[in-house]
């Protein structure tokens, strides 16, 4: 058990486990500074302070590293826009949570971008077997922006006219493209512009809710 | 002047200037499909069948020749998009700008989504220069946007309550958010709905123009 794997059933112990994470962690922080194509093996193991054969333990290649660093960046990238993204159930938190994206962009998003829309603009087009993990990742953050909007659907917070799909699409392509402009102009003006638009669109074209009908027990006293 | 520049004032012959062409041209096919990064100077040297010495002589460095290729790369993507880009002055012509970037994306982006968006995407943390570059190339395709939608607001095709810079911001960021998308899913599907969407928004915000009045010559008649 000396390099952290249990002898007897390949599970990682405790100390197993700490090390793989060292290792995902400090290759997502070379490649987000300096690409996946460009951050090798030997730069991974020189940051974590690990032998090769420690590297080879948890990960077969450099193509299986690059899924646990698609995984770790695109689970920081969802928990980082929480509580708000999941807490969409009007305009009011709509607003909050584009907030929340341009607080991101401004921190980080000014330099790097979106970590993992920057994995995928670099990734899609070289290596079929990444392009479909951030894919599925990305599937699942439109997933969740449009939970939020069926949310505000069934309680009468989004205008019945407007789609929650197609609005949960534009939404995720405009703030794809807002963070890429903020890596690229330095600024997030036209992030929290693009998400400002939108919106706008959906408060124009939504009522606010009816105020709730008393219980009928209330009523009756 | 066997190199294609005259000796006496520096300038390029048409000799000079056709194989500076190939080289630029080259060199931009090598990075769409490679990346800026990963393609060398000898590749783009062997693929023109140049020497070393022809190169250099029309581009000092790496670095200059990258700027030769954003500038390449920005005159096709704008190009590609006219006449419609050029032509904006209606819902119904915007649909046609719309179904242009589709094709495009359908033609081309599927594999390398948008050619200055991902050299945007790949160069703006890691060149001053590059960065500023593209992101003048950015700001006039805003403006290209911007100028069809003065266009609709100046005859009336645009509601008053549109701001015409904001919905041009967010164009550009949900066109560049769906070429990606368009890579990393192999399909313009989230590009094309993201479109529909802020141009529906600009539809139900804006009243069909009023008929023009007759010419007074005319009504005299």
């Amino acid at each position: 058990m000396t390099n952290g794997i249990s002898e007897t059933d390949g599970r990682l112990t405790a100390k197993g486990r700490a090390m793989r994470d060292r290792i995902v962690q400090s290759a997502a922080e070379l490649i987000f500074a300096a690409g996946a194509r460009e951050t090798t093996l030997d730069q991974v193991r020189s940051a974590v302070g690990a032998s090769k054969s420690q590297l080879y333990h948890y990960f077969g290649d450099k193509d299986e590293l690059l899924c646990a660093v698609i995984d770790f960046q695109a689970s920081l990238v969802m928990n980082a826009q929480q509580p708000e993204l999941g807490a969409i159930d009007s305009i009011a938190s709509l607003k909050r949570w584009r907030d929340k994206l341009v607080q991101l962009a401004d921190a980080q998003g000014k330099i790097g971008g979106c970590p993992i829309g920057s994995l995928a603009n670099e990734l899609a087009g070289h290596s079929e077997i990444h392009r479909r993990a951030l894919a599925v990742h990305f599937d699942h953050w439109a997933a969740l922006i449009e939970d939020g909007l069926l949310r505000m659907q069934a309680s009468g917070r989004l205008g019945p006219s407007l789609d929650p799909k197609a609005l949960s699409t534009t939404m995720l392509t405009a703030l794809q493209g807002g963070l890429l402009l903020a890596k690229l102009q330095r600024s997030s003006t036209a992030l929290g512009a693009a998400l400002d638009e939108i919106i706008d669109f959906i408060e124009r074209n939504s009522k606010p809710p009816k105020p709730r009908p008393q219980h009928p027990d209330n009523r009756k006293r």
